[in-house]
């Protein structure tokens, strides 16, 4: 079943549902829509063919939703929004792809979204300068939003997610338990934007300082809480839920909250999952399969999904001082479908 | 000979000297190499190890120059600059460093400015990433001048880039002579950032319209010559010049105005070098070397120099509306300057 929106509704009673959120920004989403799939000012036909297999490819738009849905919350008028915000929403999206198709060069990744991605289908010249061109994009979006401290707010975030990408790749194959560096990872990595995107809305609505922080902090946590997700199902997903091999991530030596939490025990499980780590092994079919049944066989779900869950619970927590409206309901039950996923 | 700039100084009488226009902003430039040097922030000393490399590996500066000189040349009090026009430098050497480090990952290079590129040195993972934080730091830098029209300006710019480079690579092994087409993508990739830190300064100095678009197309100009005489580098450079193989542009299919010349010739030249193009054949050693004879026996190379003459006079004529001054003359003497390396 589909909603208007397109997303997928509800089938489980009680779990929140994608497309009544979706309800909420349905015009503005559309808006958000054109613009990604035909307002990309290019006057070469190939680009805009590229353009246009990116952003048809689909992706779930949680991070203009969450700008659209914490800016609505928060309009003087609530519910009203102006231009400036659906340029905000935009820009984020188009940031988060950016990073997507730069990261898919970087992993050598052949799908995504269930379609081969630019570098398999083209090439790594092609993707490099794709992305870099979204980027330029959403620079363009930034400068026509005309506000100098969203601006530096989506800097940072630029910087953020290099920064992030270019930690985890030092940290590979790293059996060092660090969970500061984990979360000062996850936040670099996909927090950042997740924060920017919940509270610049905030500031173009002119809200008080206390507003925009919580706002600030809610998107952080739940950007959190969406990367410890990520990296539990790399452990537990299934490849046609997240497109690619379980235990492809930890294959890559990239050792996360499922893994650390065995890791940390000290006992047998531990020293044996750091010697399939530290030796490589863990590259091979069968080394990957025994560190899996290792982390499932001590805790390691378990433990990630109630490290999720506190921050989930942190980030609907944030919302208590913005006044009711279904927008903030909606927030809220975000943070509950991103925990979901788990499931 | 160095100056204190650490320039080299003119040994031909009558040649304009570099070092004597880096003399009109020595104390600014030394800020701008600070910042590119130390003010980059990063806590990460792996990142910091690579920007540094990035950045005392050299360059010309001309970009920065441009930038400080137009913007001496126009301040209020002539000769005063703000931290904005240094940050407006930084910002547009940044742009330029961030898209060579990702040309290189396009184009496989091995060595830039004597040195081993960081694709090279490190992978093209490092490389896409490192590229991404200066362009990341650029974007932190145009937040910092808090100038929509400034941050317009540099977002087409970004754009410009990015396309420029897929024109380019759409185009290769197409010898239909299309000046337009030419000149388009050479302001795509080089003349629109001259153009931007020409003119920026001025907008910043809250000039009036006629002498900010005066230097705007003493900008786009200069950098059309630049992108000329770097184009018949290929040609007749040396690889001790140049840092790459003579001829290695027409050997990767990159058809630029010295063959454009000989191609629109109709003779039994042109329909030589279009065959050699058109069979693939230029990417052998004999091809290739063939080609470069075609071109050199046949007026390429002159009528390259003519035309790069042509856009160096337009910008010098596009001083016209200025102030005299030190900075002005500068201006003028570095488009000389550019077309010095024709000889």
């Amino acid at each position: 079943m589909k909603s208007a929106s397109g997303h997928p509704s509800a089938t489980i009673a009680g779990t929140p549902s994608l497309s009544s959120m979706f309800d909420l920004v349905n015009d503005e989403m559309a808006l958000v829509e054109d613009w990604l799939k035909s307002n990309l000012i290019d006057d070469n036909a190939f680009v805009e063919e590229l353009l246009k297999q990116i952003f048809c490819a689909g992706g779930k738009r949680i991070r203009p939703l969450i700008v659209l849905l914490s800016s609505k919350a928060t309009a003087r008028e609530v519910g009203k929004l102006s231009r400036l915000h659906i340029i905000l929403a935009v820009l984020t999206e188009l940031i988060h792809t950016a990073s997507l198709v730069h990261d898919d060069v970087i992993d050598k990744a052949s799908m995504r979204r269930g379609q081969e991605t630019i570098n398999k289908k083209w090439n790594d010249r092609i993707a490099v300068l794709m992305g870099d061109l979204l980027f330029a994009q959403a620079s363009i979006c930034l400068a026509r939003i005309m506000n100098p401290v969203v601006v530096g707010i989506y800097g940072q975030v630029l910087g953020d997610l290099c920064s992030g990408e270019i930690k985890q790749m030092r940290q590979q194959f790293n059996t060092t338990v660090d969970w500061n560096a984990y979360i000062d990872k996850s936040v670099s990595k996909t927090a950042s934007l997740f924060g920017a995107g919940s509270h610049s809305g905030a500031i173009l609505n002119g809200c008080s300082n206390d507003v925009i922080q919580s706002l600030k902090e809610y998107g952080l946590n739940l950007g959190i809480c969406f990367q410890i997700v990520d990296d539990l199902l790399d452990i537990t997903g299934s490849t046609i839920e997240t497109g690619k091999a379980v235990g492809s991530d930890l294959r890559n030596g990239v050792v996360t909250a499922p893994a650390m939490f065995v890791l940390e025990k000290n006992n047998e499980a531990s020293a044996r999952l750091k010697n399939l780590i530290d030796s490589r092994d863990i590259q091979t079919d069968e080394g990957a399969e025994e560190a899996l049944q290792l982390i499932r066989d001590n805790g390691g779900v378990e433990s990630t999904v109630a490290l999720a869950q506190k921050y989930a619970n942190d980030s609907i927590a944030s919302l208590s001082l913005l006044k009711d409206s279904s927008y903030k309901t909606a927030l809220a039950q975000l943070a509950e479908y991103v925990m979901t996923r788990t499931t």
